[in-house]
């Protein structure tokens, strides 16, 4: 693997998993590629949500717009230049506000496979 | 460890370890706190540069300015939402534009103890 730059441009955006939600995901790199992380651009349409236990190390970037992330106990808000870091383990919701939100996340390990493991 | 909000203004900047440039980072989350990976965020002064063989795998989102990364073989440049994935193994030079830069960083695994493996 070469050291490589990535663009939202370049990331083909999926309806994440299991989700009916306007939330999409496109991985730019990931266990195709032979190396530890999963790196990629999520887009949030307006007060869309979804709740997930993590089965991976998730870091998120908020590169546009604002989410709020609750868990059973706390509850954080987002915007431009902010990260959210949701450990394995935690069941987070994840809800963008209504102007939605463009982010980028790395994944420790591999968010696609986790569920193999 | 539990789910947390990270913003630069939280971080403690430090010069960049082994360098004289006017280059900073500051970790939020590293290996004093139980996860798998480093997230920290990184000031570049206007033109500062460094040259560096990658103990880690590090992703590099620009938050503001711009930076260029070159190997032997390869150079990109990478803007506001950007990233730049440099896998371990890679010896990359990293420089700023006139205008510096503002980065986010996760690294797998901990770059302030990968040497002492």
């Amino acid at each position: 693997m070469k050291m490589r730059k990535l663009t939202i441009d370049d990331a083909v955006m999926e309806r994440s998993p299991g989700q009916a939600a306007d939330i999409f995901t496109g991985n730019l790199v990931d266990e195709r590629h032979g190396g530890p992380v999963t790196i990629g651009y999520g887009c949030w349409g307006p007060d869309q949500s979804l709740t997930e236990t993590m089965a991976v190390d998730d870091v998120m970037i908020v590169l546009e717009g604002r989410l709020s992330v609750s868990t059973d106990n706390s509850e954080v808000t987002a915007g431009p230049g902010e990260i959210v870091y949701m450990p394995r383990g935690e069941t987070v919701t994840i809800r963008a506000h209504p102007e939605g939100a463009t982010t980028a996340y790395v994944t420790y390990p591999h968010w696609r496979t986790a569920g193999d493991a």
